[in-house]
C-alpha cells in the first residue's frame, strides 16, 4: 500500500472502493482514500432515503442520479453513486445536452489530492471555475456499491454562467476523468468519456390520492424478449384484456424494469386498440418490423406512458382513466423503446407498465384531449431556422360549444412534436389575456416524451383558448419541413389529461389553405420565379419549391400570424362539431404573461470561486 | 413672525426667502426656515462653480438647473436654484418627458416640515417612494437669488422604477407645489404647475484645444427684434461676410443669449448659402412669411448650430470649418426658433451666435457628410406603428471609392428626423461586424437637434459601412408618413462632422423602387384589393391606399430587411459618384455590437427608502 497522503488538517480516511480497470503502472499503484477536508455544510444533508427520484447517467449503469426537490427553498438536493471512480468526474446541465456552455460540478483529482467546484465551460468547451459556487458539496459517503456524492443547487443562481432550472425536460450531462488532472484548465472534455441523460428535474409535488381496497393490478410486460443488439429498438406486443371484462378505473400505473436493464428501457406506452376492430393480430417483435401486421397502426389510444426517470403515474381521486367494458377493444398494444447504445447482446427484457385500476368507478371517467396542429402540410418551417414557431390554437367558439359549463380540469399533459421540435408551450387564455401556462417545456426533446402530471389543475370553461406553440430547429435541413405523419415532417402536439370526459377529442388549427395559395403566389411573383402554382402541385412540392431567402421566411411567418385558420373541433368519432370552422379569426391576444423574475439566492450564501479540496489520495485496488 | 419650529436635533436656521406671490391668508402666515437634518453627504458637493452646464427648466425661469458629469463616478451632480420656492417641487428624468412612469427627486413640505426624497410615478400618475433612494441630496444653500438643492444620481441604479442616464437626449420634468401636501401620496400631478426641459445630461468630456493668438470673433446676431408674442416663431434675418472676406477657419463659436431671454430661446442655427448664386436679398422676420424670399431656401449649408443647454462648441485642433474666400457665399442666414410659450409681449432679443475664426488655417478643413435615408418617399412608415424602424446605408463601395486611405476622423454629429423620429443611431460597420456607435439618441427629440461632440473621434476607413437608423412612431397617424421634405413627412439623416473634407457629401440610402413597385403588387392581390398599381400613380398615393392589417406591416418590414437598395454616393455637387448604385445588395451584419451592461452602484451606498426630513418651517415673506 503506497504511503497515504494527508494534505490538511482533518482527515476522514475512508475505505477504498473498487477500481474496475487497471490501465497502466501508474493506476494500479494509486489507493482511493477520500478525505472531504472543507465541506461547508448548508443546511443537513438529506440520507439517501429522501431522493425519491432516480435515474441511470451512462448506458452502463456506473453512474446513477437520485434528487429531490424542495420548493419552499427553491433548491433541488442530488445525490450521485459513482460506482466506479477513476479521477473524477464531471455532472452538469446545458441548453441541450452539448458540453460548450455547461454549468458543471466538477470533482477531479491529480492522484493525490482532489477537487469539488462550481465551474463551467465556454463555447469551445473549455472549462473555467464558476466566480459563483452554486453547486455546493453537502458531504460525501463510501458505500460498498460506490461513492455517494451529495450536494444541492438552486434553481436560480443568478449568475449568467449558470443553468437556470425550469419545469419540464433538463440535459444533464456527465464525463468521467480517468486520467489524472492537475487543474479544471487540463480538462479537455472532447476527449473523455461522456453523455448525456434527459430527465424532468422539476417534479410535480402532488398528493398521492387515497387507494381503494379493491384495487387490483395488471401488467402489462414483455414476454421475456431478448432485446436486439442495436443501438434503437421500437419494440411492439400485442396482449388483450380477458373476455367480457368490464369497465373499470385506471387510477395509477408505474414501470416494472427487469433487474439490470435499468440503463436500457428508454420509454413505454400501453395503447388500447380501435373498438371498429373485433380482433387484432398477435404481434411480438420490433415495431418496424416488414412481419408486424398493418392493423396495428389502429392500436394509439395511450392508456399509459412512461419515460426514463419517470415515477409512478395517479390519476386525481376524482377520476379514473376508464378500460375495459362494451364499446371498447380489448386489444392492447405495449411499445418500449430500448436504447442500446453500448449493443449490448442477448439481454433478456420483461419490462412493462403495471396498471392499478379499480371496480369501483371513480365520479369522473378521465380523458384526452389533443391540441395544437392538424396534420397536414400547410404548416411548414424552411429550412435552415434556427428557432422557427408554430403556433396552433384551440379556439373560444370550440370550448364554448363542446365543453360544460362547469368546465373541465386538466391534470396532466404529454407534449409532442417530431425530430425538429426544440419547445412546446401551451397557455390558457381567456378574453384574449394569457391566464395560465398549461404545460411548457423550453428545453423539449422529441426523445423524451413522457407524460407530466401538473403542479396544479388547469380549469378551462367555455369561451376559452388554449394556444400551443412549438419551436423547431432546422438548421441541418436542406429542404422545407411539413407537417404530417411521417418522422421527417413534423407536428404540434399537447395531449391534454383531464377529467370529466367530454366528447371533444381534438381541438387543433392549421393555416386556412386558399392564404397559404396566396403566399405561393406572392412569393413566386416576388422572386420572379417561374414556379407553378397551379392546383395540381402538392403543397409539400409547393414548398420544396421555394427559394427560401429571408424575404420569404419573413412573409411565411407574416402570413402564420396573419391569415385565418381552418379549426378542427371534433368528436371522439373524428367528426367535426356542427358549425362553420372554415376561415376562422386568429385569436387575438391583448395581454401576454409576464415571464416570472427569477428569484436570486442571497448573496451571501454563496461560497467564494475556489475548489473545495478533497484528499483523494492514491486510488488502490479494494 | 411665527414660532419657528424644529423638528429634529440639529437645526440649522438659514435666512427666509422671497416668497413672490402671497396667494391667501394661509401663505401670508408662513415663515420660510430651511433646516437640514439629516443629510449623508456622499462625497465632498461641489461648489456652485463646478457646475459647467445651465438651461432654465421653465419658460419664466424660476429654475435653472447647472449639472456636472462625473464619468470615472458614472455621476451627474445637480444643482438647482429655486427662485421662488412654493412648497416643494417635483424634478426628474422620463422616457419622453411624461408625468407617468418618471423617476423623480420631489422635496416637499405640509407647511411645517420638508422632506426630500427620491419618488417614482406609476401608470396612472401616482407617486411612490422608491425602494432605493439613488438622488441622494448633498445640501441645500440659500442665497440671494434662491434656494439651491444640491443633489446627485449615478447614471445607472439598477432599480428597474428608475431611469438610465445614457448619452443623446434626456428628458427633465419639473413640476412646482403651489399647496402644502401631507404626503408623497397626496400630491396630484395632474393638478400642478409642471413642465418638460429636453438636454443632453452626459455632454462629452472634451479638453478644449489651444486657441491662436490670431483668433478673431464675429457676432451673428438678430437685430434687436421684438420677439412675436406666439409660442413657435422660428426667426429668419440674412446677413452677409465683408466683401472679399479670404478664407478662414472657424474653430468655435459660442451662442450669444440677450439677458432674460434665456428661456426663450430654444435654438439657433447659422447657414451658409449656395454659391452658384452671386445675392441673395436681405431679410429679417419670421421664417414662414409669405414675404420671406423664396431664395433663402437656398441657404442650408450649416455653419454653426446651438439648442438650448448647450455650450460652446470646438473644433478639434487639427481641424476648422473653412469660410470666405473664393467658391463660397458671402451671405449666412441666422435662423432662431423662440419657444414662448407664455405669450410674453414686446421682448427685445438680439440673441445669435459669436464665430470665433483665425487667418492661420488648420491642417485639415473639416467637412460636413449626411448619412441616412434618402429623402423620398419609397421609404414610409405605415399609421399606427408604435416603434418602426427604417435603416440607411452607406456602404463600404461608396467609401472604398469616396474616403482616403488614412480614412476620416468623425468629431461631431447632428440627428435630425422630423416629427414622427424617435431614436436615432448610427453604427460603423467594418467586414460585416459593427464595431463602433458612431452617435446614438435613444430618446431623440425632433424638437431637440443640436450639434454634439462626440466622446472620442471614430475613424473611417475606405470599405467601412456606416448604418444609420431611425425609429418612428406614427400611433397619432391615421395614413401612412412617406419620406420626404414636408414637415409631416419623414427624414432619417444624421450630419456627421469630420476631417479631413473629401469630395464624397452625401452617402445614403432607400429601398429599390422596383422591389416597392412588387410589394404594393404583392399586397393587393394578397388582400383583394382593387387597388391601381399602375404606374401613373405616385407611390404616396399607393402607400395610403394600402389597408394596413399586420400582414401589410409585416411584409412592408421584411421588404426593407430584405430589397436590394439604391444608393446615393454623391460629391459635393449632388453628382453621384461613378459607378453602379442601383439594385446594391443590403451590407450584411454577422456580428451585433452588444448591449453595455449597465454598472451599478454597490449596494451599501443606497439610502433606506424614507426621505430626508427637512425643516421648511412656515413660510414667510421675506
Amino acid at each position: 500500500l503506497p504511503g497515504m497522503q494527508s494534505s490538511g488538517s482533518k482527515p476522514c480516511p475512508c475505505p477504498g472502493f473498487k477500481l474496475r480497470e487497471v490501465a497502466s503502472m501508474y493506476f494500479t499503484m494509486v489507493a482511493v482514500f477520500l478525505v472531504i477536508l472543507v465541506v461547508a455544510l448548508q443546511g443537513s444533508a438529506p440520507r439517501g432515503s429522501d431522493f425519491p427520484y432516480k435515474v441511470p447517467l451512462d448506458p452502463q449503469g456506473l453512474l446513477e442520479l437520485s434528487w429531490n426537490v424542495s420548493y419552499p427553498q427553491q433548491v433541488v438536493h442530488f445525490q450521485l453513486l459513482l460506482r466506479d471512480l477513476r479521477f473524477g468526474l464531471l455532472f452538469g446541465m446545458s441548453d441541450r445536452g452539448e458540453f460548450e456552455n455547461a454549468d458543471l460540478a466538477v470533482l477531479w483529482s491529480d492522484g493525490h489530492n482532489s477537487y469539488f467546484g462550481d465551474a463551467w465551460s465556454d463555447a469551445k468547451g473549455q472549462l473555467h471555475m464558476d466566480s459563483q459556487q452554486d453547486y455546493q458539496l453537502l458531504g460525501a459517503r463510501k458505500a460498498p456499491e460506490g461513492l455517494y456524492l451529495l450536494f444541492r443547487r438552486p434553481f436560480s443562481t443568478c449568475d449568467p454562467k449558470d443553468y437556470l432550472i425550469e419545469d419540464g425536460t433538463v440535459h444533464l450531462i456527465y464525463g468521467i476523468l480517468e486520467k489524472p488532472v492537475h487543474s479544471l484548465h487540463a480538462i479537455n472534455i472532447s476527449a473523455i468519456h461522456r453523455g448525456l441523460q434527459r430527465v424532468q428535474l422539476l417534479k410535480p409535488n402532488i398528493t398521492v390520492p387515497e387507494l381503494p381496497s379493491d384495487m387490483k393490478t395488471m401488467e402489462i410486460t414483455a414476454p421475456n424478449i431478448v432485446i436486439p443488439s442495436q443501438e434503437t429498438t421500437y419494440w411492439c406486443y400485442m396482449t388483450e384484456l380477458p373476455a367480457d371484462f368490464p369497465k373499470h378505473h385506471i387510477i395509477m400505473y408505474e414501470p416494472v424494469i427487469t433487474a439490470g436493464n435499468e440503463a436500457l428501457v428508454h420509454h413505454m406506452e400501453v395503447f388500447q386498440c380501435a373498438a371498429e376492430f373485433d380482433s387484432f393480430p398477435h404481434y411480438n417483435g420490433p415495431c418496424d418490423s416488414k412481419m408486424k401486421p398493418d392493423r396495428l397502426n389502429y392500436c394509439r389510444h395511450v392508456l399509459a406512458a412512461w419515460a426514463m426517470g419517470a415515477q409512478a403515474f395517479y390519476y386525481p381521486k376524482e377520476a379514473g382513466l376508464a378500460f375495459g367494458g362494451p364499446g371498447s377493444s380489448r386489444y392492447l398494444r405495449l411499445e418500449i423503446h430500448y436504447h442500446n447504445p453500448l449493443v449490448f447482446e442477448g439481454r433478456r427484457d420483461s419490462s412493462g407498465i403495471r396498471l392499478y385500476y379499480t371496480a369501483t368507478l371513480r365520479r369522473y371517467d378521465a380523458g384526452i384531449m389533443e391540441l395544437g396542429l392538424v396534420y397536414t402540410p400547410v404548416m411548414a418551417i424552411p429550412p435552415g431556422e434556427g428557432a422557427f414557431i408554430l403556433t396552433g390554437y384551440c379556439t373560444a367558439k370550440c370550448t364554448q360549444l363542446a365543453l360544460p359549463a362547469a368546465g373541465i380540469r386538466i391534470f396532466a399533459s404529454q407534449l409532442h412534436t417530431h425530430l425538429a421540435g426544440r419547445k412546446v408551450v401551451t397557455v390558457l387564455s381567456r378574453d384574449g389575456r394569457e391566464r395560465q401556462v398549461v404545460n411548457a417545456d423550453g428545453h423539449y426533446s422529441p426523445h423524451f416524451q413522457e407524460i407530466r402530471m401538473l403542479k396544479e389543475l388547469v380549469a378551462v370553461f367555455p369561451g376559452d383558448e388554449l394556444i400551443t406553440t412549438c419551436t423547431y430547429n432546422t438548421e441541418d435541413r436542406s429542404r422545407a419541413t411539413v407537417g404530417g405523419f411521417g418522422i421527417l415532417e413534423e407536428m404540434c402536439v399537447n395531449y391534454v389529461h383531464y377529467y370529466p370526459q367530454t366528447q371533444l377529442e381534438l381541438c387543433k388549427s392549421a393555416v386556412d389553405p386558399g392564404y397559404l395559395h396566396r403566399y405561393f403566389n406572392l412569393v413566386n411573383r416576388f422572386n420572379d420565379e417561374e414556379v407553378c402554382t397551379c392546383p395540381q402541385v402538392s403543397v409539400p412540392q409547393q414548398f420544396y419549391s421555394v427559394p427560401w431567402n429571408t424575404f420569404n421566411r419573413d412573409v411565411l411567418k407574416s402570413l402564420y400570424s396573419f391569415a385565418p385558420i381552418s379549426v378542427h373541433c371534433n368528436k371522439s368519432s373524428a367528426v367535426r362539431f356542427p358549425g362553420e370552422w372554415e376561415k376562422q379569426p386568429l385569436p387575438t391576444i391583448t395581454e401576454r404573461m409576464q415571464e416570472p423574475v427569477p428569484h436570486c439566492p442571497p448573496a451571501s450564501g454563496h461560497q467564494p470561486a475556489t475548489p473545495v479540496s478533497l484528499n483523494l489520495g492514491p486510488l488502490r485496488r479494494d
